[in-house]
């Protein structure tokens, strides 16, 4: 007899209609609409989030709140997140694909104890983000942590 | 001597600030900043755009925006242009990834002689779509082209 663990399996779902020239509307259930269109170097007329801004986007995003769970998990305690994200596009055989992802995130925490625990918490969110396991490009994390110096509440 | 082509190579930046509990906000240059959290099922509040639906809808966008460029290009004439996607997200070896994108395009054309056209220019844009070619997931298109039918422009 062969016993199977079951997975769950989810669908997200998404909507989208051309509004004009080479700009869309998206939209998913009751989730504020979002107006999309390319980057100017592919003729878009900037100032709008693009397919590329939002797949890059999505792996911040979901190293973010990957990290986060884990950190509920941990009771590691937070006073900050914040991370910037870069994309690198380029031309791979002929058709361009994303190569790699670079995520800065900088947390901050109030317990110099925590630096270590915060630090393995965001690899671990790294190997675990489902953005990251889905793409072909390489992501590297660059974390800054930091430790909230505690104000002097007392003048000189 | 070697003569390389030289292609270009493109970075796309964006900003995630965590805002409160596992939500997030999240910005790119002067674009609309757009609030960001995990789905229900993974311990979001519900009602925000997630990674999940930036990642499905990034596919869907960019096969939109490549079939726009390309139908520019061969002056083929659109009445309009909606799709929906969904995205399938899978444990595969312990951990969850995106196995298959589905995109459910419908085009409408005014010209009975486009139809063959738009399809052919649809299969187009999923092969250079470049987001999809930075995925790992398999992407489906299921396209509908549809005529516009001319309105009687007289009584009876």
């Amino acid at each position: 007899m062969e016993i199977k663990t079951a997975f769950k399996v989810f669908h997200y779902d998404t909507q989208l209609e051309w509004t004009h020239e080479r700009e869309g509307e998206l939209s998913s259930g009751d989730k504020p609409p979002l107006a999309v269109a390319p980057p100017p170097e592919f003729k878009g007329p900037g100032g709008l989030w693009t397919p590329e801004d939002m797949f890059v986007a999505a792996v911040d995003a979901c190293t973010m709140t990957t990290f986060l769970a884990f950190a509920v998990k941990k009771q590691l305690s937070l006073v900050s997140y914040e991370s910037s994200a870069r994309g690198t596009l380029e031309n791979v055989g002929g058709k361009f694909q994303f190569t790699q992802i670079e995520i800065s995130p900088t947390v901050t925490v109030a317990n110099p104890a925590d630096v270590s625990r915060a630090e393995a918490t965001l690899q671990d969110a790294e190997a675990h983000c489902l953005i990251s396991n889905s793409i072909k490009a390489t992501v590297h994390l660059k974390p800054t942590i930091l430790v909230l110096q505690p104000e002097s509440v007392e003048g000189n």
